[in-house]
């Protein structure tokens, strides 16, 4: 049920894209338990001037290869969890496409299970009475 | 007050994209008692690989057509009204542009209806005491 | 921590839309003490037909150069602070780029603290026990 938002500048190749939206879901399914096939992902590429980021923040040195990760999710996880999901996200983006950890930004929104439709018009994760 | 962002493929034609602005509009008049003119809706229209999706979920088989509408909403509606929004949606949207019920995946983000000024730099829906 | 998405019409300067920018931080630090450097802010232009709102609500008349901001930001803040928010960006737009106020449509999603990862994997609002 995670719907995942992708900024980054553009000039980037497919398969670094895909290599971002792959790990992405990996994470989600590894720290968060989410379902196979349970990936729906979209990717904003911007010019320079309109994705603008600090120099630094934190202590935290970014690059133009910075990536902002937002993740829309149901409220059912853990501090912990998102710690977890935090810190995979980042391990599987260093290793591919090969990002700066600290070049990888990430917010969740959580929202009620009841605010999810997949499709024909039903909202799945309510039990129904039938 | 409702912000809906509707994301799909590019390559549909502006009568196409409307329509799909129309039927979300009209379904939140009808459902969530939404006020008329009470309309912002932003679409983005992507590449296919910048709009990741499985072939099936939960059952649900999409096709190129999907459209992933996200809409910000005060916290103020029940499940009931959800699931009728959810219905009414794809009930709407198979009429006109004539989508597959499949192809709708909508998602609520709820907030506070202090959250919200339409202009002039006022929180329209906090009652003031003046 | 906030992080600012910036919709609106195609067809403005740089230096426009810089002003947007510059104004919703400047405003955020000054209503919601958000510490110097935490900006990063996302802006998306669109075609008129895809970029959807009245020409009237709330008895608000908006025009071409409608811009709708949203922040996603922790849930620390009071009504108060919202409302000076909201009058800030709106003064400071007013100043630079030179919008009108009727033309600034602000909405705020909040998280928890929890929620944020600035980079390195790491959930930096919240407390270690190390």
């Amino acid at each position: 049920m995670p719907l995942v938002r992708i900024d980054l500048r553009r000039g980037k190749s497919p398969a670094y894209r895909n290599a971002i939206c792959d790990g992405v879901y990996r994470a989600l399914r590894e720290t968060f338990n989410v379902p196979e096939s349970d990936r729906f992902e979209i990717v904003s590429e911007h010019e320079p001037d309109n994705f603008v980021h600090p120099q630094n923040y934190l202590g935290i040195a970014y690059s133009d290869d910075l990536v902002i990760i937002q993740i829309t999710v149901s409220d059912t996880r853990s501090r912990e969890q998102k710690q977890a999901l935090f810190a995979r996200i980042a391990g599987l983006l260093t290793e591919n496409p090969g990002l700066r950890k600290a070049d990888v930004f990430i917010n969740l929104i959580e929202c009620k299970t009841e605010n999810w439709s997949f499709g024909d018009g039903i909202a799945q994760y309510v039990a129904t009475a039938s």
